[in-house]
């Protein structure tokens, strides 16, 4: 399922923000939320009051949630549970996206990091649940298949780059399969016909997903699919630079590699023999990871990941801002970031 | 100033926890929370009541901050603001860090992401502070001198991996100084004697440190210091490729790398000159960056940077289980990570 369309955002019925009112009068997010609550306890002058009421009036606002959440007893407060925030530097773009979306709409975020410790995790949505969330977004650091924790149940909630076939939640996801045509796409474009695939021993929808981009990709440029170039290694760059056996003896002029961290790896092997990228291998990655990709010599061509996008659609969704129905699996582009290895 | 002791934690003294409780009654933290705080308006059985009541008088369990809390208005909420989740991996360890010692004494973490933006900040501080939080971490994804926010001067605050001198404010940053002592030093055990040191272009404690730490190594070793032998480049893989042009007219055996990135740049420079590290170039780094130092060819030694350890400080200086007095910077040591790349 592709992203659906978000012209409920910049459509006439765009939802007038805390930020919007905040803005026309000059005062700070938290002021307009005190005036919108009628929190009188706060300390402001009667000028401001009248200020932001005006600006309220003015605009539309309708302090949406923030009405309902007093009639229904949640909270401002969106719940962010995540497997990983410290094993990976990703988890910190879907922090950043949600965080960003959240704040938007006058939320504030309540992270909890659990890596994978199944009691924490219990304990966080606990809290959260305590704590009266709005929703939980429940993330993981990489891709995959998951069940719901049974304690989410109790909250409205959607899975951030994960999924879970056969129940109701909501999902939103990378479009691995887009993600693999469009790395393999850009080889074929600079004119090869033998492209190697070095993918992951590890089984997951990127797995999966990047292997049928390839195929989806050769089919389309003619190219006969040759199940021998395909080859599965460690995901990193150990993996990478260990794959170059293989890779010398199968006659390829590219390789599309399952990540960055394998590309890194791969460059090592080959300059290791006196070669050079992309003459005498060109060589495409996937995530587009910070450290890493722009900084290789030469400078690595990739597929970036949309973790900063997951994070804020998941919002979206959450608020019923984006549409997905129950069950649906919103899949996010993954674009090409093109730079100098591809040949 | 050298990190104080914990003895806090481990003598007879140390505090009870609502883990503890939970562990010994069996249920979740939260429901002991439930308990301690005599919310009757939560599900729970009245065996369940009395299992969690008799733990709490057992263990001696006294809800020192929830009790304060009822009593000060302030709440079970800890505020993390850091400038940079999205653009540093750094950062994550700090929130993993702060997260699990917040947690261990019944406290949330409400992180917000600033991305170095001061609206944003100041919203984030007013929204914290709408929450009647026990006190705030102020986080840096690098180390550096700042001014206090005024905004945060409403709130009990640590600085995490900042500090701002003259003002009262509590910090714990690394000890960048010892960091660069024992880079220097592990290479002055393999038997080098001229060591260069690669340094970064930005000022910084980093800059100062480092540099600090590989003098006084040097001079305990018995070796004069060299001014010709210090450069600096931009601390990433370019400037470390690209200072290799200075590193070999140095006639030196040695380097001491900024940073991880700067080493990265730098192994490939060696290489490409048909050189080996570190029979021909013995190289160390600074960071443990994740997703590089274990992973290059050969395998990095360098110094960890302890993130994890200063958001778990900054926590314990905030709830007092850390002695601090105003003012005090307390400095965490940064341990060698020795791998293959010292010769």
């Amino acid at each position: 399922m592709e992203r659906l369309g978000s012209d409920l955002e910049t459509g006439p019925s765009a939802p007038v923000t805390l930020h919007d009112v905040a803005k026309a009068a000059g005062v700070s997010v938290a002021t307009v939320s005190y005036v919108a609550n009628g929190r009188m306890n706060v300390r402001l002058s009667d000028a401001t009051r009248l200020r932001v009421q005006r600006a309220i009036d003015d605009l539309g606002y309708r302090p949406n949630a923030l009405a309902k959440n007093l009639v229904t007893g949640t909270s401002r407060f969106i719940g962010l549970v995540a497997d990983g925030v410290a094993t990976t530097p990703f988890a910190g773009q879907i922090i950043h996206g949600a965080q960003d979306e959240a704040w938007k709409h006058g939320f504030v975020l309540l992270v909890a990091n659990t890596e994978s410790d199944t009691q924490v995790e219990r304990e966080a949505i606990d809290m959260m649940l305590e704590h009266q969330v709005r929703g939980i977004l429940y993330s993981t650091w990489y891709h995959r298949e998951i069940s719901v924790p049974p304690a989410l149940h109790s909250a409205e909630m959607v899975l951030v780059n994960c999924y879970a076939p056969g129940s109701d939640a909501r999902a939103v996801v990378p479009d691995e399969a887009q993600g693999g045509r469009s790395a393999t796409e850009q080889l074929l474009r600079q004119g090869h016909r033998r492209i190697a695939f070095i993918n992951t021993t590890w089984e997951s929808p990127a797995r999966s997903g990047r292997l049928a981009g390839y195929r989806d990709a050769l089919k389309a440029a003619g190219v006969q699919f040759d199940p021998a170039l395909v080859i599965d290694a460690e995901p990193n760059q150990e993996g990478g630079y260990g794959a170059y056996e293989k890779i010398q003896r199968m006659d390829v002029t590219a390789v599309f590699c399952h990540n960055d961290r394998v590309a890194m790896g791969l460059y090592d092997a080959v300059r290791v023999r006196g070669l050079k990228v992309p003459t005498d291998l060109a060589i495409v990655g996937f995530d587009n990871q910070e450290v890493i990709a722009a900084h290789l010599r030469p400078p690595l061509t990739t597929v970036q990941l949309p973790h900063y996008e997951l994070g804020a659609t998941g919002i979206r969704i959450l608020l019923g801002l984006d549409a997905a129905p129950p069950g649906a699996i919103t899949k996010l582009a993954c674009p090409l970031v093109s730079r100098e290895s591809a040949g």
